[in-house]
């Protein structure tokens, strides 16, 4: 016979912690404690397959489960030494949910099940507390009605105001027993009303509904959406966990409380929790009674009234205490548990792995391979990679009030305020004088550098997580909220126009770019600290990773964070990003404008010494680590003079007509920029650029070689191919000018030559590209953008929409699609090694930064990773993670 | 010991015509033409396997050829009764080059190598003219420095042009034998100035420094930028040909000519050819003389003076007659062929596969099918599929003078004359007048569409092969140049600026769509013809082939002529392009910039009837034959309203503010259109739209039924779907649609849906999409663009130099991509195939109208082909010609 039931309690305990699976989350953790011998009111759980079975069969249970609930009915009767619907003595029990995670949007609780006109009267005596006794009635008429019978809620708080009126109170407690008999009535008549039926009395039939219900919330919408969005399988379903009620609420000698085995802020191996005398935990919940902490140290330490558990009921919290240590011995983690004394004696109700900030968190995971309770792997596997964002950015303090205005894209983290200004140089002139500000754009462009080195946020309202924006701010470590496009920028105005403020030039408002909220007025920060708790952490993980990190970074102030933050190379120096600064702009479009060769050479004679010196000082920061070089791969629109005043300035610097300028610009136009002529088809169409940049590469490369005394790791770029040939021709223009400059110099030059694989014929063309590029370096960004048919910055307009219908189970912009993407990346790995054994493989795209994607990169066995400098710790971490799954 | 060398003649031949890898096309059929005994003057051919062995080896030979070329020289020698330096009586040669195909860029020829200072002197007495003998050296100094020892040959010509005026005359002809000597002298001094060296005597000298030079003309430049573009692979290498000299230029007795075995303008069964009496093959091409007529026939039906070769050599053009037959029987096809006269006696120097207009090619194909020459087979793998297009569009007269200003895409096919207009208003007032027009605009929008209607042709400067003007340009059959960036368009002054002329409102222009040129005035045009030929070859083809033949088509005209032309249904019908009318874009406009679901179901609410009454039309033309319609996919921008008009009209339409239409307009502005919103995301976001479309189809389809007795064979197609859940949830849509009419009218519909695969990830995951997806088709426009990152509409700027430079072998928007997007078909249409094998199978891109493409859609095994309507018959050839191929 199948078992489709597990009981727990103190005569007898069938399942345990490692029954998840069959018993949810919850149902297995209470069946632990019991095993454990703590002391946990008996119950049973019915089984997640019991769930499965459910849907499979038409909402039919199996045969034989009847039977054994009501065996383990018995069970719970006989150690409470209670009867369920005993006119005297009533058993009551809660039914609850629960599935193998927690999982917001199905039924939770039904409380007191078992209550009748009749029973009701059994527990007043009881209780010897008849306004207790009623109170519990009408609560779980209530309850009962609304997650069970599908009455909507307002229709009993309806009942419930009337009530009060009627009895002049404003409370619920200030209700009489009378009150609250007479309350029963109106239910159960709005109960009949609605349903048809009159309430059900019988408790079995009660059960039996509220089993049902449990089942059926497996498949509401919301339950739906959820598994879709957080990508569990429908067919997990969940337990219904049947126990037996204790009350928190019956007397003085009462009370209920949450505690957390250590503190969940810090870390502190403190007991950290909160209690209430004579309550249950809705009241917690509620708010209406302030909370008393559990401990002396805690009421102290808060400058608390109240007095502690610690004080009032001694005897139990030393109890509680030995189960704190008990539970953290066996679970060997930090656990967030319920609590309830009934009549002096003490309850658990629920464990489990409590939350905590990632500084707790990190706190909580060294400590314990300190105290031997875990080793350093476990703790490794402790901390959600991302998490570490919270480290290196100042963070919203979470006490502090804020207005959200508007909600745009976590373009770039940390946490930021200032007063509005809509104009780069404003923001420069502004911040010289001392002053915070944040820059607000419609979207930036190069030329705006300045201001977003000046501001301490940039905020635009268009424009995508690899907008111009987003990528500089990132690459800065300014927080960024990108692409708000609630927000209308009005630059004649000064003003911002949100939901319903307008804020002018000059007030302040917050940036959260890890959320990508907008708030109104200033917001309290935390300031970030790197423990060392942090840094033996990741020690750990770089001891037993398998993969190297490098970083994305085109500024000497990048290279020098990442290398700060642990990183092993440059993974992708982007060469057009140099040019954004405003005193080269000017060049690089008379570069762009070019009408002809002599003109493009004039104009890239005066890049060559700006491109050196950048190369120069990068090289030297990163001694003795590899530098992959991109060549040129500009969005040609993101430089093209708009202006007439940008106009007039390149047409000055390039000696031709403005007009000319501007027919040319006109003809550069793209229909779309993104697939249009740039990259490796600028090289090939026009090779003395790649010339150019060869050059400069060479010779910063050999200077700085005589400084140092030490060979720089070259490996030369070339981005957007998507032929064999396309990548032969640079790499032909890259050895004739390294041809030269040895002739030139007597010296000699090491370097490799490679290529970004960004486009699906590349990844499939990968083993003729392979016969010339020494190493693959995989853009997901783009290979993302060409495998979807779909631009970054325009999907904005619907990508909620698609995540909420549950096209996209993850946006596949941060977290890299395995499917799709993801073979195209596991292709060209294969076929690029069939040709070229050694050949490197590494990944650039911002999926680089991200532990999912990075798990994927160590599974393919990718050689390394390579993401922005603030997020290398998490590379490292999550690159851990993935050596440890995959032992 | 390997053989390298394979002799010709009447003595010994070695070679045949199955031969042409090892002895070049030219060598092998001259061998072919000696094994049946025809008059071919002795040669031997120097393999093709020598051409390898000397660029594997340092440009060196193998060992054993120079015996084998002198003992094949022996054999000349003993033929012809002459001895290579002789000094009485010298063998001259012949050398040429000779690869599998005819290879332009490549050395082609030296003559009379053999002579020197003292063998001329032979030539002189044996032929008893020292004119000849001098003129003959003269000729081969100015060859032989040229192609062997690299001298400029204006060199040459300037000496050339100093001796005829010192000798006061015009003509080369006029310079006596006296003159010649000294030029000779001259020609002798310049070779040993420019390379130090005096001019070879040695004949054997000569000969080999002549197979050097072949051999070495395989590599040069253009040769090599030749095979690039023609995909001919450089280990094919070239063969030698060395052949002994006659000369048609010795007397009277003599004569040189060419001839096809049958009429190659019109494959008419007649010897047709011209000749010249005592002259050179140079003669006949530089166009001094007038060539003569073969026969009577042809010089009386060409009303010329000159004498028939039947009238003065009766008894040599009765061999060569008898040639022509043997040829033909022999090759069974019909022969271009060289020959030459000497003193009477007949030598046949080539013979080859002639060229032919495609009206002869059909003629002859099915002529010879008749005279029992060649199988059907045969006679379908003689037509090259895409020279139909001359059949079924009016073409340029090839005599008439043109004058070309301007190159753009051949965006629609087929050849127009008219005056300029920039203007579809003035377009159609003017053409309502019955005058001629060719609208001429910078880009076209679907509010030209009448004036596109109304011209003849039209041209754009500006979009691609894939513009609005050139699809819907394609699919009116009207002929289309588009995106012709040198012309500069001035809608104010009204002018088009060309290369060196302004062209103003109402001069005349003419189009070729087949080659994007441009020209002034009007050029004379052929007008087509659907011969018997035609018929009778397309139903052989019908008969073998595989695969069906459907027709990309969206209005009733279009449908109609895909009927005719043999469409087996409609493989796309493009929604979007049926609001392309002028009466029709401003609903179209409402619903795009519909601000909510009300006002979006309020444009849509106009949409429907004029959709359905669409749908209606072509679903009775169609008849009995599947319809795949395509739910909309439009690319916005092409819809948006732009004008100050547009948008009023829009706004009025709308019943909402001018303002809010033109700040609605700018929101749905896209960075880059092509991988925006769009497709199935448009149906997933707003699923009233898809909504509307299912009802006007399903609406649409039983109204036909009832009205023919039949069913209409509906396969409705979801578009750019890159995910399984895009479909589930369209199709979600209109099986709820399609149930709610059923319900409505009692009756039942019969329908599938299924998918465009335009997007590598939905190649990737197509066993995914395959669950809910009935059948494929696959949009490889988009397709190349998104696996190339590559936007057809801005390639233009660099596609020409991605050509040159061998980047692109073919342009991979006209011939599908093999290696990169063939795959991700192939794996598509395998990986669907394995979730459900009776999936069905289709291609409607550019590419299904492409024999290349073509070919390989028969090579994986698709069901079906759809093109544009003037590409079906070419279609069916090359869906034939595959069938033929893979037996």
């Amino acid at each position: 016979m199948n078992r489709w039931v597990y009981s727990f309690g103190a005569n007898e305990t069938a399942g345990d912690a490692s029954m998840r699976d069959l018993l949810g989350g919850k149902g297995a953790n209470l069946a632990e404690m019991s095993k454990l011998g703590l002391p946990v009111p008996p119950g049973f759980s019915i089984t997640t397959e019991v769930c499965t079975h459910f849907y499979k069969n038409h909402n039919a249970y199996p045969d034989t489960l009847k039977q054994q609930v009501d065996k383990a009915l018995c069970l719970i009767e006989s150690e409470v030494g209670c009867k369920f619907g005993d006119p005297k003595n009533p058993l009551l029990v809660s039914v609850r949910s629960g599935a193998r995670v927690s999982m917001p949007g199905m039924m939770d609780t039904v409380l007191n099940l078992g209550l009748n006109k009749i029973t009701v009267e059994g527990l007043a005596q009881k209780s010897d507390d008849a306004r207790f006794a009623y109170d519990s009635y009408r609560r779980f008429i209530q309850m009962y009605g609304d997650v069970v019978l599908g009455i909507d809620h307002y229709n009993f708080e309806e009942i419930l105001d009337l009530k009060k009126d009627e009895a002049g109170v404003t409370l619920d407690t200030e209700l009489t027993s009378d009150d609250l008999k007479s309350l029963i009535d109106a239910y159960e008549e709005k109960v009949s009303s609605v349903t048809g039926k009159a309430f059900p009395q019988d408790p079995v039939e009660q059960l039996w509904g509220a089993i049902g219900a449990v089942f059926s919330s497996w498949m509401v919408p919301r339950a739906i959406t959820y598994r879709k969005l957080n990508d569990i399988p429908e067919n997990w379903g969940t337990a219904v966990n049947i126990q037996a009620m204790v009350f928190g609420n019956m007397g003085e000698n009462c009370a209920t409380g949450v505690a957390f085995t250590r503190d969940p802020s810090t870390g502190e191996n403190i007991f950290y929790g909160e209690y209430l005398v004579n309550a249950q935990g809705e009241d917690v919940v509620a708010g209406i009674r302030t909370p008393q902490h559990l401990t002396k140290e805690g009421k102290e330490s808060n400058k608390s009234n109240l007095p502690s558990m610690e004080e009032v009921m001694p005897q139990v919290f030393d109890q509680l205490k030995g189960i704190r240590s008990t539970l953290e011995q066996h679970y060997t983690d930090m656990q967030d548990i319920e609590f309830t004394v009934q009549q002096g004696k003490l309850y658990m109700l629920q464990t489990r792995a409590g939350k905590r900030t990632t500084a707790a968190a990190l706190k909580i995971a060294v400590d314990m391979v300190d105290e031997g309770l875990i080793g350093s792997e476990t703790a490794i596997s402790r901390i959600e990679p991302s998490s570490l964002d919270q480290l290196l950015h100042p963070t919203l303090d979470p006490d502090a009030n804020r207005k959200i205005v508007a909600r745009g894209l976590p373009a770039s983290p940390g946490a930021a305020s200032g007063k509005v200004v809509f104009d780069a140089d404003e923001a420069e002139r502004i911040s010289a004088r001392g002053e915070q500000v944040i820059l607000v754009r419609i979207e930036t462009s190069p030329e705006d550098i300045h201001g977003m080195h000046a501001a301490e946020g940039i905020l635009t309202t268009r424009g995508g997580m690899t907008s111009h924006a987003a990528v500089v701010a990132r690459g800065m470590g300014r927080p960024c909220v990108a692409g708000a496009g609630e927000l209308r920028v009005d630059y004649q105005a000064k003003t911002i126009a949100a939901r319903d403020v307008v804020i002018g030039e000059g007030e302040e408002i917050t940036l959260d770019g890890a959320s990508g909220d907008v708030m109104v007025g200033r917001v309290a920060t935390i300031q970030p600290e790197m423990s060392d708790n942090f840094q033996r952490l990741m020690k750990w993980a770089d001891d037993i990773r398998c993969l190297k990190v490098r970083t994305n970074a085109e500024t000497p102030t990048e290279c020098r964070i990442a290398r700060e933050f642990g990183a092993e190379g440059v993974g992708l120096c982007r060469t057009e990003h140099m040019f954004f600064e405003s005193d080269r702009i000017i060049a690089m479009r008379e570069m762009i404008v070019s009408n002809n060769l002599e003109q493009r050479r004039v104009a890239l004679a005066k890049l060559l010494p700006m491109q050196k010196a950048d190369f120069h000082d990068i090289f030297r920061i990163m001694k003795g680590l590899p530098i992959t070089i991109r060549l040129l791969d500009p969005p040609l629109h993101e430089f093209l003079p708009k202006t007439d005043e940008e106009i007039r300035e390149v047409a000055e610097a390039a000696g031709v007509a403005a007009d000319e300028v501007r027919r040319r610009a006109a003809q550069l136009e793209e229909a779309n920029p993104m697939l249009g002529h740039r990259g490796c088809r600028l090289g090939v169409t026009y090779p003395e650029i790649s010339e150019m940049q060869a050059r400069a590469i060479f010779e910063a490369a050999l200077s700085v070689k005589e400084e140092i005394g030490e060979e720089v790791h070259l490996e030369i770029m070339v981005p957007l191919v998507a032929t064999g040939r396309e990548i032969e021709i640079i790499k032909e223009v890259i050895d004739r000018v390294a041809n030269d400059i040895e002739k030139e110099t007597g010296d000699t030059l090491k370097y490799i030559v490679g290529t970004m694989i960004e486009l699906p014929r590349a990844a499939l063309c990968a083993s003729e590209i392979a016969k010339t590029a020494s190493f693959f370096s995989f853009g997901t960004n783009d290979l993302t953008q060409t495998a979807f048919g779909l631009s970054r910055d325009d999907s904005g307009s619907f990508s909620q929409e698609y995540e909420e219908q549950g096209v996209f189970s993850v946006d596949p912009f941060v977290t890299l699609d395995r499917e799709g993407v993801g073979e195209l990346v596991r292709m060209a790995a294969e076929r690029g090694r069939s040709v070229r054994p050694d050949i490197k493989l590494g990944i650039c795209g911002e999926h680089g930064g991200d532990p999912s994607s990075i798990q994927f990169c160590a599974e393919i066995g990718l050689d390394y990773v390579s993401c922005s400098p603030f997020r290398v710790p998490i590379a490292r971490l999550a690159l851990a993670q993935a050596a440890i799954l995959q032992k």
